[in-house]
């Protein structure tokens, strides 16, 4: 059976959740096969893949496919939702070297074995057994992201062109982590470089390879065009977040309100912030940003301060020139029209005013 | 140039490294590239990856290779050579799972990012900071691992017929790496239970999957005497590796003496002895194992135990056997007699009384 993109996004993804599906049961059944003991194992990956995500990375995947000229058949649905568990080990790792005890609403994966810990009454330290099973659940998800898609039937030669863009992709999500990791600890005030973080966790990493990697999939063609379209829809993408983070609604984040301010993360709002407010404001704001304790009032305080700094109209009007900069680029390639049209779809999405 | 198995072990592995060294460059000039902050990730991954190691996984690689046929040129040494970069990111978050301060003799990575969190003066938790970038240094191993693959020159054919083995290898890792972190949880007495982690991590991963690797880059024969050869040499390596963690001279295996009795290992060698000494004897290494303070006089005490239980002996025993087995299935496929010189060679190598 064949796919088009134009029905819209909820079939497509539909398809790249069944597929996902198929490989992990696949899996989880030479799992059991090992031991009885890797059960808790494969429920564990199996649960948070089902629920997690919205499968933005295979959805511009499929795009770049379809863009250069690719249809759109069970392989290549396979090999495109491949990318979704390079993005599962990407969520668990994170959610370690967080700390976050929740994902989506559930425990977070070392949260739910340190669990398995209690209940088993295993023995040795309970964090310890959490965060080892995590590290390891997220290093068998890239695993299985590489065997997903050497699996996926594509013919050996649009594999073996399609490889090199997902080396890539991988190399420049574990760079972009280490960079925001470090950013986070050097507590920048700096825009430029809390850009350059935005430019590879989610331009790079989350739009422009996936693009790259379904164009690679098909005739390599139109990577110049995905990348002007990629590069500022993702960084529009990580300002839409960075507001969500600090302003969204936790019925539909699914974060608790304010969630970004406990953390201390250091985000373009956060900078221009810290660039247009009083010094006894900056004051304000360095202390209480990153306190794991922020009170609700607190976090008010905080969302007064940053709203009228004039940082929220700023990055509302990032966010609006990086997309026209981003719609303006699809047309400079030979994208097909049906991929244009969901591009433009995408790139509204990515970018509106609720998560 | 070529490199044969006559030459022995040295030059092969000179040539290994060799190797390494150039794929690590080069994605170094380009973790730089993107930016001065990533300097510290690509000294400390070169570091530990230059300092550390037998290279055994490649060895046995290169052994399969031209035991089922192939000529052993730089493209073949680079494939062999990649499978070293999955050890990496395996000794690098096994320092974090098990919370190990060193790995020979020199700071284990999320160390030596505390470290650098201090010299720096960077917010937030210095333990924190540690973790999340062992985690990722670990992951980048991994992802670098596939790329060295890739770009190792072997024709698509061989690539393509390695691929799959090379995923098997390491799904079972993450796997084996999972049931040893439950073994030593679950505090588990069965000698069964533990040779079948060492199964896992020894014969299959270490051994049987790298020589199989091995063979697919070439003709893809002898898979059979190699599983043969692989599974019992890889227990016999393990229980080899427990005598020495417990009975080992530091100075040649680069842990503290009786390193294992602090971490509370649940090998074949404590559960041998936990089934042989007496009722009084059992409550001692039950009480003392895991002990993180153990005492020289302490681990001189636990020492007795075992060996009086007679333990080492059984164990000793098993390690004659197994290797005999071993040496056996190398007769019952068509290795090439170098390559099988060569084996006998490592198999010495890998169950010899010292480090």
């Amino acid at each position: 059976m064949d796919y088009t993109l134009e029905s819209g996004v909820d079939p497509l993804r539909e398809a790249i959740n069944s597929s996902l599906t198929q490989f992990v049961d696949r899996e989880n059944e030479y799992l059991n096969s090992i031991g009885s003991e890797l059960a808790p194992v494969a429920t564990a990956l199996k649960n948070f893949l089902i629920d997690s995500g919205k499968r933005f990375r295979p959805l511009f995947a499929a795009a770049g496919f379809v863009g250069s000229g690719g249809l759109l058949d069970q392989a290549s649905i396979n090999a495109v939702a491949s990318i979704e568990l390079v993005h599962v080990c990407a969520l668990i790792h994170d959610d370690v070297m967080d700390g976050s005890a929740t994902r989506r609403g559930a425990p977070a994966i070392h949260k739910l074995f340190e669990k398995l810990h209690q209940e088993q009454s295993l023995s040795g330290s309970r964090t310890q057994f959490g965060v080892a099973t995590a590290i390891l659940l997220g290093d068998l998800a890239l695993v299985w992201a590489s065997k997903a898609l050497h699996e996926s039937g594509v013919n050996s030669q649009s594999l073996l062109r399609a490889l090199p863009l997902y080396d890539e992709m991988r190399v420049e999500l574990m760079a972009g982590q280490y960079l925001d990791v470090y950013e986070q600890a050097l507590a920048s005030e700096s825009i430029e470089r809390s850009l350059k973080v935005a430019r590879f966790k989610s331009g790079k990493y989350s739009i422009e390879r996936p693009l790259h990697f379904g164009a690679a999939l098909s005739s390599g063609s139109n990577l110049a065009a995905y990348t002007g379209y990629g590069i500022p829809l993702g960084e529009a993408f990580q300002l839409r977040d960075d507001l969500l983070g600090v302003f969204g609604d936790p019925a539909q984040t699914g974060k608790p309100a304010g969630d970004d301010l406990r953390e201390g993360k250091r985000t373009v709002l956060i900078a221009a912030a810290l660039e247009r407010c009083s010094a006894e404001e900056k004051l304000r704001v360095n202390t209480l940003l990153g306190k794991p304790d922020l009170s609700f009032s607190e976090v008010e305080e905080l969302r007064s301060i940053i709203t009228s700094s004039g940082a929220v109209d700023f990055v509302e009007e990032m966010i609006s020139t990086m997309t026209s900069k981003s719609l303006a680029a699809l047309e400079t390639g030979t994208i097909t029209s049906d991929a244009k049209a969901f591009l433009v779809h995408m790139a509204a999405v990515a970018t509106k005013r609720s998560s």
